[in-house]
């Protein structure tokens, strides 16, 4: 799995995570504006917990953390998951998460050549639907996603435990 | 995995659906208003669908399909999936997917029983969040899944592949 897309004069290459990604990909999580409040490494401990939850992504087919690389540097990432159920006569569903490109490569294509890639992979292994959440808050992320034809239909409900 | 629980003078029964349940379980997201074109057995290809997904589902301990009994009668369901990611320090994540109640059952707090128990089993994995997509239309879901705590903080969107 490793798919090089031309934006611009750049080449990038999206790939699946290694144990290696996880810091930046934690900064990544960290240098958005939600996120910032909720993620980040400042302890082993932090690092540990990432990278535990890293390798629970990693050892299941379900599930794919995809990372963006452009030279040395990552920058970009995705989650995708796929998720079976009864309901549309059993069809498997694709699950997008944790979508975050670097702030120097917004507005160049890469998110939507992350996207275009997540969904090729939903296409691919027989799902109906690709699903996300986003924040109310980012609008410019829900204008982003309804063209690439996703469709703002339901409410997404969160409960924290 | 099984509760009882008690509901004015009525016992239901909480459990793991089995492969004998799909049908009723198809039933049930059938007659609600927004699965009607969307599901329902008609031919055994159709039956055959659902089983295989049924199968799909039971056989993955990071998805739980359960099931409301009353006496002989499915009467509820519900599916619960634990989704592992990075964000928020590596959170383990759980998703409630298909939330049905049959009509003759609304009202007498089966749903809210049901999510208890969904609830429950996340917090018992160490889910740091709980969350779901609810139909924009759903005016009274939405009411339910909040007195329940949940925030509608998210736009739900989909794409259909």
């Amino acid at each position: 799995m490793l798919t090089v897309t031309e934006l611009g004069d750049s080449s990038v290459v999206l790939r699946r995570a290694e144990v290696a990604d996880v810091p930046t990909i934690v900064q990544l999580l960290a240098a958005d504006q939600l996120g910032a409040a909720r993620d980040g490494v400042t302890t082993p401990d932090d690092l540990a917990s990432y990278e535990r939850a890293f390798h629970e992504i990693d050892r299941d087919p379900a599930h794919i953390l995809m990372v963006a690389q452009s030279g040395p540097d990552v920058v970009g990432t995705l989650q995708l998951s796929f998720i079976p159920g009864l309901a549309r006569h059993g069809a498997l569903r694709a699950q997008i998460e944790a979508v975050r490109v670097a702030d120097a490569w917004r507005g160049r294509g890469l998110g939507a050549a992350m996207m275009d890639w997540a969904m090729a992979e939903a296409r691919r292994r027989g799902c109906a639907l690709v699903q996300l959440t986003s924040d109310k808050s980012r609008s410019s992320a829900h204008r982003f996603y309804e063209r690439l034809g996703f469709v703002a239909s339901h409410e997404g409900m969160k409960l924290a435990l």
